[in-house]
């Protein structure tokens, strides 16, 4: 608890010094002011966040988290649970999608265990298995108290020392069958927003299975009353630890002064319960794309961010996150090399025309 | 004449048996079928483009087509006209947003004045020019109907060359002070479109200018009545050389069998155009991102594409192409390397569960 703690008593606000010194850069460019859109707004608060206008993304990595979910005993997936373990060995193996993605974008994978319910076969996971899988959040809590705080800070272990390693930014990714149903709960619970807009088929289950997976977590939360202004009490009564997980990973940013990438819907979960732990986290979190769980959108509004991408994905495993650091790449060439309107000899009339140009 | 008459009787539609024997190997691999949505959804339309499953886009470019409006004189813009040959000399030298980005994506850009109203003084710049700008749509023609084919089928002519040079993939791009008026006349022209859904404020006008441009719009349709089932009417009545330009870049594409992707608001008035003359044309065409300008949304509803970036970019140039390119990039890299069910050697039981997970 400890570390949570001083985690949370060490995150800063970002540097808005640095901020507008970037937003001067941008706007000194050869372009109508803020026409570059997300990719000014992205590398502004890069600048804030590493407290620095120069700075790149080139070492990188998606920290997967891993782990299982009694919830899956009441047919709310179209999975099997084992082949969390299968799929996570494969990850390993680097021939799953967030590895071939990331490959493809210079981007490292790091496989956490959790809590994935079966012992795994490859050395190249990092076994930090807090329990084997969740309780059936139906019946008793996912877990205890203690256990959600533990594995919140297995999150922040796991990214400091990747931090530590020199990375300069991680994404968020996660395997776990049955996680799109402990994130709906999650979000269920802190938002309570309409269970029908938020609960979702996931990787692709019936009709009948849709209408199970909303009677369990609608059930879970009359049973269990998860109290909304308690991240960690949500987190142990109907969460995951994949997705506590992924919350530390999120306050290691913040912390370490680094941003992080968030994935889909359950990575979504896991920024809003960051996000209410502390509101300044917000700021180091960079959405990749929008998901396809039906559910995406209405976070996005909750938490105020914009996703860069709408490729209707719902694969999870963090495979947004290597389409957003080569977006992000681009941003940052771009934010030093294109030419300014001096640079340009650009007619001073002509820049006065353009600088009166900002839209609202 | 000939040259467009030849090319439209030339495209032929996709080829669906290589587009499904790529289908069937996206969905051998190791995920949830379709979930990696338009990732697979494009590189399947590229395998019956390309009419193969093995294809990639190493050699790319943006074309960008650069001219000038005399709807300028009706106070609608925030730049001066000179701006266009400018930017247009500036965009030559390497230095402007699609430049840098594209050289960020490994991408060339051609940039081709097909009727800037002034000499360019770039080697760069390859001329074939039809007019030194339109005229004032106001008042009369933009300009003939004869001139639009003219353009359209330069843009073929220069997209062609291109192709016979080893490309394998055209961005489309602009530069043309004046022409988000142009592009919003056209697609009101075409589609009728409420004039406040569709015209915006393009690279940053004040309010009352946004009135002026509304109104210009509306007097040049009701003065001229474009035929909406005449695109080269429309075109020469209300429309701008580079959106000529770019029709015939879109055309070229379909006619060589390479795909075209498409940028902003100005690219989406031409793509309209284009599948106006032949709606085959539209599976060349790749969408890049959804454009900051209001109207883009309600074009992308009408030609039935989706963009696969959000970006809130509303400089034009092309600047969404090298980021498409990038994207495509990663989903042709993750078709060749996932692996399949078999090679990760998942039991059959599994396969069956995953199997049965498509999401309609």
């Amino acid at each position: 608890m400890d570390k949570l703690n001083n985690t949370l008593n060490s995150i800063k606000f970002l540097d808005h010094a640095v901020m507008d010194e970037t937003k001067k850069r941008w706007d000194s460019l050869v372009k109508p002011i803020g026409s570059l859109g997300l990719m000014e707004e992205i590398t502004i608060r890069l600048s804030g966040i590493y407290r620095t206008t120069k700075f790149d993304i080139d070492k990188r990595a998606v920290v997967v988290m891993a782990s299982d979910n009694g919830i899956v005993e009441e047919n709310v997936t179209s999975s099997p649970q084992i082949f969390t373990r299968i799929l996570v060995e494969k990850m390993a193996k680097g021939i799953t999608g967030v590895s071939v993605m990331s490959k493809a974008a210079n981007a490292d994978v790091i496989v956490v265990d959790i809590g994935i319910n079966g012992d795994v076969k490859e050395e190249n996971v990092i076994n930090r298995k807090i329990r084997y899988g969740t309780d059936n959040f139906t019946k008793s809590f996912a877990m205890t108290y203690d256990e959600a705080i533990k594995a919140i800070e297995t999150g922040i272990e796991v990214a400091d020392d990747l931090f530590n390693k020199g990375y300069k930014i991680l994404g968020t990714g996660e395997v776990g069958i049955g996680n799109t149903t402990t994130s709906a709960a999650v979000i269920k619970a802190i938002t309570d927003f309409p269970i029908d807009d938020i609960v979702g088929k996931g990787a692709g289950i019936t009709d009948e299975q849709l209408v199970l997976k909303k009677k369990a977590i609608i059930k879970a939360i009359e049973l269990h009353k998860p109290n909304k202004y308690d991240v960690i009490d949500v987190l142990s009564k109907v969460g995951g630890l994949d997705i506590a997980g992924l919350v530390g990973v999120y306050l290691s940013g913040a912390k370490n002064m680094k941003p992080t990438v968030m994935d889909g819907f359950i990575s979504q979960a896991a920024a809003l319960c960051a996000i209410k732990l502390d509101g300044r986290v917000k700021d180091y979190i960079i959405p990749s794309h929008l998901s396809k769980e039906p559910g995406a959108k209405f976070v996005f509004n909750e938490i105020g961010l914009k996703p860069m991408l709408d490729l209707s994905m719902r694969l999870g495993e963090g495979t947004g996150c290597p389409l957003a650091f080569q977006i992000i790449d681009t941003a940052i060439y771009t934010l030093n090399n294109m030419a300014t309107f001096e640079e340009a000899e650009i007619e001073k009339e002509l820049l006065v025309d353009i600088s009166k140009d900002e839209e609202k």
